[in-house]
C-alpha cells in the first residue's frame, strides 16, 4: 500500500508542498471526498489531513474504509467526531504548541490594536484627517493598558504565552481554567468570577461541547461597559449574536476577533463596528508557525505509515 | 502678581481643564503670542506651557519679559532653545516618564500591527475579501516575532519599558544608547552595529541635534530587506525622504510610525504604502498618561509660582 493521504480541507498550495514531497496527496479542495474521488480511490486512503475546526464525522469516515489516522494541521481538533473515530480505531494527531507563540502574538496584536484604536487612527491619518485637523471622536484619549485587570480564560500553551506577554505591560493577570496550573498568576475558580473581575478578557480555551457559546449575553453583561474581549481560540466559544448585540448597545467596550462562528462568513453587523479589530483566522499564520505545524504533521504521518505510535497524539 | 500661564501650543480644551482651575491661562491656540495678546498682557506672563516638540526660541522669549518657567507637557523638550532660556534664567520642566508606559504600549501596537499586517487583514475581512475567498498577497504568512533580533535605540524610561515588553515575546533584545545601563539586555557600542545585527529597530532615543536624521539611507540599508523600524520618539530622528525611498524599493520590509518630520503633515508617498502602520502622534495619548502628565505640569507650575524648585526639571 502506498502512503495515500486525503487532504480533507482546502489548503493553500504552498502549505502542501512539503507533504507532497513525502506522501501521495488526494486533494479535495474542500469539497466532499466522494464528489472528487471514486470509491476505489478512497478505499486506498489510510490517512487524512484536516484543519481541526472543520466538521469531520461518521459520513466521511464511512467513505474511507482503510482510514487509520486523522492528522490535524494546528492545535485544534474540535471538528473531529472523536467517538466515531474511536469506534473505528482511527488515531488522531495534532500539532500541539507549534503555533502557540504566533497565536499569542496575535492575541496581543488584537488587544493593543483595539485599545489604542490602531485601525481608525491609521485610517484617519491616511485619509488626511490629521493634516486637515479634522476632529475625530475615535481619537479621544482611550483608557490605557497600564494597571488593567486581565483575565485569561484557558491556561494551555497558548494561554500561558498570552499571560506572559500581557503581564509585561504592567497589568494584573488572573486566569480561569478547569484546573489550577503552576503559573505565577492568580487562579480564579469560576469563569463568571473571572469575568466579573476583569477589564480585559482574553479567550484561549480549547473549543468543545463544554465551552460552546460559554461567553453568552450574561457573561458579556458581567464583562461590562468598559470591558473588552479578545478571542483567538474558536468562534464557537462566543455566542456571536449576543456579542453583536453587546457591541451595538455598548454593553461592552470592544472586541478583537480572529475567529468566528461560521468562517469565513462574518456578519455585516460585526464588520461595520468601529470598536472592533477583525482578522481572518491568522493566529497561527506565520512562516515559523507553519514550518512547526508542518513538522508535526510530517512526524505524525511518517510514524503512522511506519506503524509507530503518533508522536503528537490528541490526548 | 497673578499666576498667569501662556498656553503656547494648541491644546484640546479637555487637556486644559485642570490647569484652568488653578492658573490664569492665556491661550494662543497655537498662533504667535503677539498676534493674540497685547504687549501689556504678555508682560504679566510668568510661565509658559508648551508641547516640547514645538519650536520655542529667543523671539518668543523676548516677548515675555517676566517669563521664568517653561513647562513642557510630555517628556520631550526638543523644541525649546535651551541656551536662550539659560541666558534669561528661565527654568524648564517636563513630565518625565509620565507617559512612558503608554508610549511603550504604542510601540508594541505598531510593531505587532506591522508584523501581523493588522491593517490590511482587518480591511480584507471587512470588505468581504475573506468570505469571498479573494486572494490577497498581503496575507501570505509573514515572518513572526518569535526569535527575532530586536534592537532598542535609547534606554531611557520609554526604551526600558519597550525592551521589557518585547522581550516577553520570545525575542532577543539588545540596545544602544550613549551609555551602558543596568538592564538585562546586551549593550551594543554603536548604533551601526546594533542596526547591522537587528531585524527590528525600535527607536526610543531622545530627539536633539545629536540624533537629527541619524537614521539615514545608510542605516536603513544596514537594517536590510527583512528589517522593520518603529519610531515613537520624534520624526526628526529619521531622514524621512530616505525612509520613503527605502520603503519604495524594499530596502527595508516595513515601518511603524507615530511621529513624523513635519507634523501633522505626512507625505502621500508614506501614507500610500501597504507595509506601514501610521498613527497621528498618539503615543502618550491615553487617559492615564494625560492625568500623569497633567500632574507633572501642575506640580511644576505650583512649585514655580510658590518660589520652590521645579519637582520635574529638565536636567
Amino acid at each position: 500500500m502506498t502512503d495515500k493521504v486525503l487532504v480533507f480541507s482546502r489548503f493553500a498550495k504552498s502549505m502542501l508542498t512539503r507533504f507532497g514531497e513525502r506522501f501521495e496527496l488526494l486533494e479535495t479542495g474542500g469539497k466532499p471526498a466522494d464528489e472528487v474521488f471514486s470509491a476505489t480511490e478512497l478505499a486506498g486512503v489510510r490517512a487524512l489531513l484536516t484543519m481541526g475546526a472543520q466538521p469531520l464525522g461518521r459520513d466521511t469516515m464511512d467513505l474511507l474504509p482503510s482510514l487509520g489516522a486523522i492528522v490535524c494541521y494546528g492545535t485544534g481538533y474540535d471538528g473531529v467526531d472523536l467517538d466515531a473515530a474511536a469506534e473505528r480505531n482511527i488515531l488522531i494527531g495534532n500539532s500541539p504548541a507549534a503555533n502557540a507563540s504566533a497565536v499569542a502574538d496575535l492575541a496581543m496584536t488584537l488587544l493593543l490594536g483595539l485599545m489604542r484604536r490602531v485601525i481608525p487612527a491609521d485610517a484617519y491619518l491616511r485619509s488626511g484627517g490629521w493634516s486637515g485637523a479634522r476632529p475625530s471622536p475615535l481619537l479621544k484619549p482611550p483608557r490605557g493598558l497600564t494597571g488593567a485587570k486581565v483575565g485569561v480564560y484557558g491556561m494551555g500553551e497558548i494561554g500561558r504565552k498570552i499571560a506572559a506577554r500581557v503581564a509585561s505591560f504592567e497589568t494584573e493577570v488572573a486566569y480561569h481554567s478547569r484546573s489550577r496550573h503552576d503559573v505565577p498568576y492568580r487562579y480564579v475558580g469560576s469563569l463568571s468570577e473571572l469575568v466579573d473581575w476583569c477589564d480585559v478578557l482574553l479567550i484561549a480555551v480549547r473549543a468543545g461541547p463544554d465551552t460552546q457559546r460559554i461567553i453568552d449575553a450574561e457573561m458579556l453583561k458581567r464583562l461590562g461597559k468598559d470591558g473588552v474581549v479578545v478571542n483567538i481560540s474558536r468562534g464557537s466559544v462566543i455566542d456571536q449574536p449576543a456579542l453583536i448585540a453587546a457591541l451595538a448597545d455598548n454593553t461592552i467596550a470592544g472586541a478583537g476577533l480572529d475567529v468566528f462562528e461560521q468562517e469565513p462568513y462574518v456578519p455585516d453587523a460585526l464588520s461595520e463596528f468601529p470598536h472592533v479589530v477583525l482578522t481572518p483566522h491568522i493566529g497561527g499564520h506565520t512562516l515559523d508557525a507553519h514550518v512547526a505545524m508542518q513538522d508535526c504533521v510530517i512526524a505524525n504521518l511518517t510514524a503512522y505509515f511506519a506503524g509507530r505510535p503518533l508522536p503528537y497524539p490528541v490526548a
